[in-house]
């Protein structure tokens, strides 16, 4: 840029002027001349002249366009150019996600940064993958994984590790694979799925002539414990299956962090974790990483069509906007209030004459309860506790599958983000309705 | 509310300014109470308010909250709040994209009305229709419609008489199921799909004991022809199969419209068209629209997870921005840019010995060349025309599908929202290129 | 800017990018190298990004500063730095207004570039003058350059034709001069001052020893004619005083900017117009024009302290995005809007019996009413009209000063910016009520 | 406000949904119900909507308008408006700042909103007094101020204990006054002016029948000392003479909110202070409060015209954002701070055989040099340190007047919302360049 402010102030007014500015764009060039998450977050304005710029750069900010396409991003109204961060042309090609887009080249630098940055984030926190951001959450970024590998590897069955969550399993149905549920059994507290019966399972599949693909979970409410993720990759690697996991919220805490990195040294076709959850964006994003790059294309070629830029942009945003320090802050504090939120449970419990559940969890924590656990939870709804979920011992689909569970019981989490305050308060509302 | 401005200003000041404020109240007091789109557009001040106002509803925004979950929507920055318009907990349910979000009361509301809202503008557009606005643009939502038409009706293999577009393919691939190709002929310069080779497809299928669905294509570029919706509504029907339209740029232009009017006699289960193209929104979202009320609720339970509130109030904003007269007139206009364009084009055919391709087209035309026709795209293109499409006579995939076409051409849109002076400017780049 | 997005996209997308980012930079760019009002006027996203770039200079925005003043541009909400555009440190310096701030060089630049643009705007509507851009409005800039007329040439009196406004008279009291009102005569509908008045009132302050300054009106509510500001001007200059010209909003309309161009040829020190009503901004700035520089300077030094940055920035955005050619069809709006507003009013005044006022006047017009003014003005207002006033024949203050006048009536202003609708419907409201 | 969302989602959501809009706006209901300022600031949102409601009464936005007056607060881009928070009219009338705005009915309730709110600010802090915000700063208040003793009380002349600050200097002779400087006195460090030299002055001008009226000054940079206002207040109480204070940074530190409550008690009739250097707005903005109310009429009365709103917005703003706790947390880290500062000065004295003054003030310290002062200072501003003040010995208007003084000398300061980090660094760079 060429600013002609010749005249205007004195000679040494102009110069400091144009240092502050010139440290200022700095701060920009850095970020696209390293391609690193930074240490310290940058503020918004930055970040704001940083999307601005390379917005800059689609084909329908072209001051001399001739638009004769019957789609050129033409919007209505500013609002609706801000939602979006004025990337109008979405990101993606009509079947390639991470495709340069013809049409918006400062979408499509302002996709790769964003992928580039994850991977630099991933790796600060010991993960050494490849990795995208996706414009669709959990449950749809799972489907994409399994639909690719379908199409790579003939897959034709889902092996999951039951956990009772509506998103894989929908994630399943929606891309037409049958799914195979492996039952899970009851370890002292503990809900989980033993690794033997995984195996199990891909055998009789193998032995039917399908092409099985595992589904595991990593992170989950207790007492359904993680899956042995080690163990079902080594599984993988040797039956040559493919594995996706399911990590939701897993790179909030080492706990799962470490898991994952003694899985990733046998099989893992690609990981995938919530952006909100793990790097509070808005609801709407995912990523999705893996250290088996022409996986992770093979994943991104299976989108059908372009999509909205809104979630790419938000994980770029908390990339920058956190920094690397700062985000190993959130996770020791999020560690704390977990184990405030565990003494604070026991001396409940006591008092309550109820028990805390000996779950092996880094996040969530469950308590039982003498009373109807819907009936607590409802009742905590409406103490404006927001997240609590009640389970009845008897209910088959719960935590665990086709079994009763011994207690009654009630799940609160203490995920990052969260503040000693609301561990406190939580502890009080429990303490009436319980 | 109740606002005491007593004792600040006279009295009949007071009444005055009360008096505004409830007009511009009632602005959006009638939106929610008539839940049509209005005839005149709003403004976007309003339309802020309105989105405030329901943002202000979700459970994220409660001042007396205690958030215990590990999904809080906990965001990072302003700027990303502002990209959802403070609906950070997205929209759907694990399992359902309609159902409403317990956490999020007001993006629920504001899902319910942009979907009731869409009903009353396809209605003024003259199509009776159950609607809902999807977060995914058209090739994503295809894939939610076939998906539902396994689930529902054990669909296995999708009918496409051939487009040579990427998203449909893509579609269905990703949901696991297999296509059956309904090949083109030649009709004059017309390409086109008869109805008979559908029939004939849909016949091979059934009697190979599959279930089969037809995907057909209402909006395309020429020299490929809409399919006869009507006559595969017509087939459909007999042969009880569900029948899915791409009309991914229909809404636009009453020739589509009307074609769709009587297609809905017969079998339709669901129309899709994308938000960015019809509506001017950014890209990102659809719409998806049916007589079959039960269908649609099909399709919403086939989204897996949540989704981004973005691209539904991208569409809920445009509704509520353009209004029905401004759009009937963005119709019209339109209209008179076809017919500028083509007079243009016939003018410059004429000049260069050229030929306007005589197709049924109400949005693109097309003009022969004798130069290499990626060559003179790749021209405009650095011409800084966006848009055209120049196709070999000999490109087996360009429109038609493995056959030859007489005539080596390019193609150029009037799409809605395009303006008199890039009709001009493209025939002077024509002109400089063909 | 370096901006290294190599290899994120293809070569031939990123020279694209980079060719559309370049003409987007550009269009600010030329903006600080001509320094002069663009023809077609530049949208807010450049405006902004112009803003944000100056911004980004003052040193508050140095991300290695260190803050030890007790003055340092501290703000506590992001919504109050939009609200001056980040301009925290205002304009000014301890007391010159126009003089660089060591601590905003970004700021000082921006108020320096406002003031340019602002002269190749009034020399596109042929006024070759020196103008500055203050932070205050119409009354208090009046005060500036009387106050400055007090410094310079020891005026202690203000000759004063009447003219009922108190903005001026409050502008007089307020810095301590003394007014010498002259009186208005009756010139058939006409109220005017007679320039032989004003001379008198002139020598007589001579001959007292005084060294009067003449405060002339040019724009103003009819039955008041604008003052002479021509022979004003030349007697000012025969008796070597100065003369300041309250032009409010004199630059919408080319009657006021003849006779000013005109009466620039003698003795002017500053003409003072409003930012608001001549050029679209929200209300609080002001500009003051002259071809005397050094009379400009000693205004700008007269200003005690620092101020808003704000009203001066408005004044460079509508500069910006208006655009000369713009401007001048807005003005062109104005006269037809002003004929049609006198066709009708002739048409209401046959009907009901009354008469429009045969007076010299480019904006507004009166028409008589045999009901009491006050209370048609009062209907008015309730019937939601602003900005008609009704003036009783014997209110001494009203229009003219210590004379009665022939009729009550009614004054109705078509300024730039009035949309046809307005004149339409003020004329409806006026039959409901006359 | 009536919303009807019936029908949309199930009863309990709907109730939920309800509660969770009716807290929020409860929040901005409590600030027009209470008008106090809140404990705990509210949020940006909220402001956000409070200023969105206020500014919907304004008759610009009244969608039934007919807009026929010279003045419409037509704005021609979203920008400015939001710039002013929509209140595009401004504050004020003609000649009466805080009158209500017939056309601007909610504009006229945020100005007396945010008065009210200052004053119980004011109260929260031990003063008892009536109060005004400006929309100018400190010089032009003052000006506003010594006009209005001067229309009330004849005063011709204003004392000045003299004060090295142009503004006030500025300002004085903008409204056309003479000033009489008290001259300062050394008093170990410290340099003061007498009581009794001001008592002096007063009799002085008085036996020339003149009306004085005193200006003292409050907020100073050291050496110069705090004009005792106490006693200066029972002189002009004494002699009933009008008595203005310049109090620039006076509320965020106890040391002068003592002072002024004491001196309250006897003869003030206005204090001045910046809404920048105290309330964390940007510039522009003034408070002025007295136990007078009916002088503070006056002073409003005082200023021509209207004024932009936005420097009253920004007072507002500030005021809800922070919250009274939060405030009296910052006093206390100011507290701190200095404290910090004074210690590292100490040591860094001892280290360069330095001095740090003995003076008398809550906010700056002062530390001699053996170099040139003007070149430190110079320096400091290179190494990116704002706000020092380098001061020669024998500079005649350094900070005293006339009179040599007996080191040169650098002052710094520890003004409200200084960082520690800031005085560590600040350290750093003075041990460098001293
Ligand atoms: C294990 C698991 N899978 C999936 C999801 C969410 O899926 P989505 O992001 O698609 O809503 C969650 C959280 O809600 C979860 O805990
Ligand atoms: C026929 C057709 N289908 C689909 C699409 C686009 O699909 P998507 O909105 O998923 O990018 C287009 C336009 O690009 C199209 O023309
Ligand atoms: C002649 C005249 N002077 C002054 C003003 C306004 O002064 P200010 O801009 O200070 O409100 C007006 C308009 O309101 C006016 O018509
Ligand atoms: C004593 C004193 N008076 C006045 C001012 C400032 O006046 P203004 O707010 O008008 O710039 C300051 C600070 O800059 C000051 O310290």
């Amino acid at each position: 840029m060429e600013l002609n402010i010749t005249g205007f102030i004195p000679k040494h007014m102009e110069n400091r002027g144009k240092l502050t500015l010139k440290e200022n764009l700095k701060i920009i060039e850095n970020i696209l001349e390293q391609r690193k998450v930074p240490e310290n977050g940058i503020d918004e304005e930055h970040i704001k002249l940083l999307l601005r710029i390379l917005s800059f750069m689609d084909t329908d900010k072209d001051p001399n366009v001739v638009q004769i396409g019957e789609r050129e991003a033409r919007v209505y109204t500013k609002l609706q150019r801000e939602g979006v961060f004025d990337f109008c042309h979405g990101v993606g090609r009509s079947g390639n996600l991470i495709d340069p887009q013809p049409k918006a080249p400062g979408a499509s630098v302002m996709y790769k940064l964003t992928n580039k940055l994850l991977e630099s984030f991933l790796k600060t926190l010991g993960l050494k993958v490849k990795a995208i951001a996706t414009p669709v959450a959990t449950g749809m970024s799972l489907a994409l994984c399994l639909s690719a590998a379908r199409k790579k590897y003939n897959s034709n069955v889902v092996i999951y590790p039951y956990a009772a969550h509506k998103s894989p399993i929908k994630a399943t149905s929606f891309i037409g694979m049958r799914m195979r549920l492996v039952e899970t059994v009851l370890d002292g507290d503990i809900v989980k799925v033993n690794v033997g019966d995984v195996e199990d399972a891909i055998r009789k599949e193998i032995n039917e002539n399908n092409n099985p693909v595992v589904l595991s979970t990593l992170t989950f409410f207790p007492p359904r414990k993680s899956d042995d993720v080690e163990e079902i990759a080594k599984i993988c690697q040797e039956y040559n299956i493919p594995h996706i996991i399911n990590g939701a919220y897993a790179i909030q805490n080492f706990y799962y962090i470490e898991k994952l990195k003694k899985a990733l040294k046998y099989r893992i076709d690609a990981v995938v974790s919530s952006s909100d959850k793990n790097l509070f964006t808005p609801i709407g994003g995912g990523i999705i990483y893996t250290k088996d790059e022409s996986f992770l294309k093979e994943i991104s070629l299976t989108y059908p069509g372009r999509a909205s830029a809104n979630p790419i942009v938000n994980i770029l945003i908390s990339l920058l906007a956190i920094g690397t320090k700062n985000y190993l802050n959130l996770m020791k504090e999020q560690k704390e209030c977990k184990k405030l939120l565990d003494e604070l449970l026991e001396d409940l419990a006591k008092k309550k004459d109820e028990r805390v559940l000996n779950v092996e969890n880094p996040i969530s924590s469950c308590i039982t309860t003498k009373k109807d656990p819907l009936d607590v939870a409802g009742k905590l709804y409406n103490l404006r506790v927001t997240g609590p979920r009640g389970v009845r011992r008897n209910d088959k689909f719960g935590t665990c599958y086709l079994k009763g569970y011994p207690y009654d019981y009630i799940v609160v989490n203490s995920a990052i983000g969260v503040k000693k305050d609301d561990i406190y308060k939580v502890i009080e509302k429990l303490d009436e309705v319980l």
